[in-house]
This record gives C-alpha cells, structure tokens and sequence, in this order.
C-alpha cells in the first residue's frame, strides 16, 4: 500500500488539501494519504525545511514526501523531485529540501518536466493540485524516477550557518522554536558534556540537564532535544517566550576550562 | 477500496470528528477517511458550499463526501443524500450543496429518512456522528442509494447573486476569500481578456496577468485563479487586509473599449 | 486493516505528529491512522481525558488508541497501555485514560517496560515518538498484550468531583466547554426530566428543552448533549462567553418539587 505525506502551509479551510488529495486519489486508488501538516507559517520555506527533516527519514522505505511551502508558485523557480536513502520528495526547488538533504550523501534530483504526469490544464498559482499531487501519485504507484524531467546536479539549498566548535566552546543557533515554545538549537549533542554551560544572550542557562522533569516548574533547562540536539525549554512553560527568543538567534554553550 | 471525505465546522479539539470517525469505521470497516477541513467557521454554510465545490469531483467515482455546517441541528431542517456525477454528498438540506449542485445538471437527492442507516438512539444535536456519519458508510459499503429515503425533487440552495456581464463589462462579487487573503471572486476567465481592467470600490486594480509572479513582491495583482475565476492577490501579501475586503464586495472588470 | 487513533498536544506544525505517523508505518505497514485531534490544550491531561472518553468506544474491536497529553515526560511518571472492551489506550500514566476506565469495569493494564516493542535509542522528551507509537504499532500488528510488561492494578486517575443528586436536586460542574461555547456538564440526563430548572452561579438557565432549535437564535438553551449529559448552550452563539463560565464550575438542576 503506497504511502504520500503531505506537508503544506494551506492550512485546511480553503479546501487546496482536499483538491490535492482528490488528485491523489484519482491518479493512484488505495494509496495511503498521511497529514504531517498544513500549518506551516504562509510562505517559511525554512520554517517547512526543518519541519520536513524531523520526520522523512522515519516513514518506510518508498513513501512519497510532498512539500509545498512556495511563495514563488507560477514565477521561473522549478519543481523538483528527489529519491534520497529510498524515499521520495516532491517539493519546489526553493531551498524546501535543504533539511533533508544535509542528512544524506546518496540522492538523485529530476527537475518536473514532463506534464504527461501533471492535470492539465495547469494553473499558474496551485502547483499542489496540478503539479505535485499528480507527480507524487505517479512516483507511488510505481513510475520510473527519471521519467520525469532531466537529473539536477545543484537543487537550491538555504544557505544556513552551520553551528561552529573549538577551544571547549560550541556557537549555534536556535533552529526552530516548536509549538511550546522550546528553543530546539542546531548544536549536536554530541558536541557537548553534561559539564558544559550555555548562554543565551549573555544570560546564562546554566549546564545540560537529563530531562524536563530535571528543572522545577516554570525553570528554565538546557537538554538534549529529541532531534539529537541542544534544545532549551521552560518546564511547563514557554522558553521563547521567557527569554524573547527568535530563530536564528545564537546559542553558546562552554565546556568547564573555560571561563564565564 | 470505499474512500469517505470529511468537512466541518467541528475542528478537531473536542473529538467530535473523531466520534464520526469511529462510527464509518465500525460501520464499514476497511474505509479510507480522508479530512478536508473541520475549520469551516462555525455555522458559516456558505462559506462551507463554497470550499465543497473545489475538491469534490477531484475525487474518484464513489467517493462519499460528508458535510457538516449545521446550525440547524435538530430543528426542522432535513438530512439528504445526493448522487452528482457518480460523488456522493451527504449533508443538511440547508444550501451546503449549492455550489455542488451548480457544476452539474446531472444529479438525483433522497431525503435521509430511512432509520436502520442511522445510529439508536439518535441525539438531537450530534447529527454528525448519528446520522451523516452512518448513512455515508452505508453509502460507501454499496448500500442501494434509493433506499436511504423518498426522492427530494429540490434541496435548498443559497440564493447567491450571479455575476453578470454585457457591453464589454462584468459585475461580480467576492465569493471566497482564502487564507492568505487572496479575493477568489465569482468571475469566470473565460468572462474576460488579458486587455481588461478591474476595480474594487472604485479602486483600481490592474489588468489580468498570469500569475503572482508578474507582480512585484507587496503589489495588488489580478489573475485568474485555480478554480477559473478572477483573483486578486497581493504578492507575498493579503489583498483582503490591503483593501479593506470582505465576502459579498462587488468587483467589476472593463474591457478597453469601455471608459474608465 | 489495523487502526490506530492519535489524540495528541502537539499540534501540527512543527511536525511531532508525523514523525509518530513515520514510526507507525515503518513498524506495522499497512495501519490506517486516524487523528483525532492534535489540538488538545498544552497539557491539559484532564481536557484529553474528556475528549478520549467521547470516541473511543465508537471504534471497532482492536482499535488501538494513542492518547499523548504528557507534560511529565522523562519524569518518573509511568507508560501504559490498557485494554478496555476490546480496544487498546496507549498513554502516559498520568490520569489520561480517567475518562474511558469510568465507563467500563472490563479493563488490564500492562505499565510499558519491554524495551525491544520501542524504538532506540531512546529520546527523555518525546515518547510519543519513541514509546507510545511503536508500542501501539506492535499492538495494531497483533503482539500480546502482556507481553509490554507487568500488570498494574492502579493506572493513575484524575479526582474529579463527581455530580451527586438527592431531594428533588442535582449538582454537577461543567465538564468541557467546546468549540462552540457549548457548557457539557456532568449531569446524566436520566437524573433529570423535562420539568426541571437548571441555575448557574445563582442565574436561572430555564426548563431541559429537546434541541437547540426550541430556544431562540442568541437565546440560552438547556439540552441533553450529544454524550447523554446535561448541556447549557447558546442558539448560534456561546453559552461560555454569555455567562463567563469555566470548567468546573458548578451547575444546579431542580425539580419542580424544589423550591427556587
């Protein structure tokens, strides 16, 4: 049973989730239609390329990934899809993929050209329906990859800071800040000790906890995140709140030879 | 493999949705269900019929279609059933069919009134889960559709004001306005050229273009839309906030040969 | 066709709940996964309790239920999973499943120690990921139930004050406000008859009617609700913004015997 993920930033009131999944339907009967999200804030490509890396690689082998999060929708950017590590995405080659992509060194890209796999007639402003639903449906129910348009050496990636590290220090960046308000951080875990302290603006955060249940209520606590990095919440309450955190915003954290 | 969709205005936090849910499941087990939206505003029906017709005929023949915005639960307003186009509509006869019903000439409705199709006992307030619920099982199960109840020769559709055209004009309303804020109005394309101008209130608007992208990045752009109706959109923006919209606001387009 | 319900405080978008779908899929293919709600308050285990009460029994035989409202996560509090009727709950031990043990005196319970049914390693923060997902999987796949681990005689409950009756008299509390407003107390409707005069907080609410259509539109209407409790609404508005009501707060219901 073929299985298409869709993740959007449509939200569902409109219908433009309903029309795609018809499309799906249509195109490729039984196929196993699963939401992760239509909530992706209007038009953060970076905000659903995170979102998109935390969940791709736990689905079987096979499964379709849809993403449309596309401002550029009917402009000169091109649709792509992508078979990386046995699982397919179809998305807007706008940067979507970048999360995925920086997890893996094995993966193919065709840029969507073929319109044999699209509706026709094709609308310039919902690729969802006309273009990726159509093409996710084909690749499901077993077309070739490379039937779809010509391989693409460079989609576009985001270009984000990477987190940096040396002389018993670590510099990062609050990557996403989540629906309770914890600051998840692109800092490995494994690049810090349970020695180690964190700041946040020059206010401390004190050093890596276990867990939640670690720091009181309503305390502030630095852990290791379930995506595998530094993540800072507020037991029962919101940490971006607490301390006005934004994404993009630095994280340091100091091993214990190193002075506050 | 019975495929049933689901649009509300329920949403989703106090599991009502999921009480529908369990019911098609109980009833006909081995049914895909697939949510629309259950973010229809409360008791909107209009705005509910206008989000129907977008994705009902993407789906395959059979599919069952629920609809529940019912502010009428439990009073006088009766339960039908509609085969249109080989779809089925399961709903209230209270106008949520109306945009569905104006795509087609070809349809047949049964008014709800055959009991063993329905749960027992039968709340006055939760039709959702004792009535369209069940009935729409039955229904994608291959229950005979004639059976459910007597023949309905005109369900209730919403008296909306059609646009209207002549001498090188169109007068047409906002039908929809989308989550982000684009004027999805009742214009058709085929209505209109690329030469033409458009105006809301009095305001200027531009000529037709073919898609966000030939407007700049905060500009007001009028394009034909996905549904085949004109669409006013701000690039990256909300035309609904820029001008002050709402559902029902007249929009007119001129052709060149017509005065400003 | 296995199927596992999600009932969750995650919301959507930060996509938690699909990498649950993901776990789900790649440990029991072929499982149809039905959300419920991602949308109950953040963590509100009482809220969930209620709302996990409403649907659960509405499922076929085997159903296997996540509910995931865990503010003590990678604390001490215990995983659980119960059979009750026939139906699984796969939960956190902390009062979640209050509502369904109410309903039935027919349940096991097994606390969640069988570290092969879970995923590794293991995440301090997110056991819906890498606990309640594939412990529930393994259920829907038709593992023994016994086999989770030891059975435990007393899942955590929540206190909560039950409605009493005597002399012509009942109080009870508003157990859930939903969507629209609507007071759901906890009053059986076989405690009271169409006679009775319901008050809260001293202001006289008026006589049980049958449906919200007996009341006038803005009107407040006493009804039995749609899970067979005393409900206090108000036609197309809401009763909790009308009175200013919150859960718990208590209701009265009198006989015609009783004095005002």
């Amino acid at each position: 049973m073929p299985v298409i993920t869709l993740l959007t930033d449509f939200g569902t009131r409109d219908g433009f989730v309903g029309a795609m999944k018809g499309v799906v339907l249509e195109t490729a009967p039984g196929t196993q239609i699963i939401d992760i999200t239509h909530d992706i804030p209007p038009g953060d490509v970076e905000f659903g390329a995170w979102v998109l890396s935390g969940y791709w690689k736990l689905f079987p082998p096979a499964t379709v990934h849809i993403g449309v999060v596309d401002p550029g929708v009917g402009g000169p950017r091109k649709a792509i899809a992508l078979e990386v590590d046995g699982r397919y995405l179809v998305v807007p080659d706008n940067g979507l993929a970048t999360g995925v992509l920086a997890t893996s060194e094995s993966w193919r890209c065709v840029e969507l050209t073929e319109t044999r796999f699209m509706r026709s007639p094709r609308s310039t402003t919902f690729h969802g329906r006309d273009i990726f639903a159509p093409v996710a449906a084909h690749l499901a129910a077993g077309a070739d990859f490379e039937k779809f348009g010509p391989l693409l050496k460079k989609p576009l990636r985001l270009t984000l800071r990477p987190p940096t590290r040396g002389e018993g220090k670590v510099h990062g960046r609050v990557a996403h800040i989540d629906r309770f308000g914890n600051l998840i951080t692109d800092i490995p875990a494994d690049w810090v000790e349970e020695s180690w302290r964190f700041e946040y603006a020059d206010r401390p955060l004190g050093r890596l906890k276990r867990t939640y249940a670690d720091a009181g209520v309503g305390d502030l606590v630095v852990i290791v995140g379930s995506l595998g990095t530094v993540e800072i919440a507020v037991r029962e309450g919101s940490a971006a709140k607490r301390l006005g955190a934004a994404r993009g915003d630095p994280i340091i954290g100091k091993g214990p030879s190193v002075r506050a």
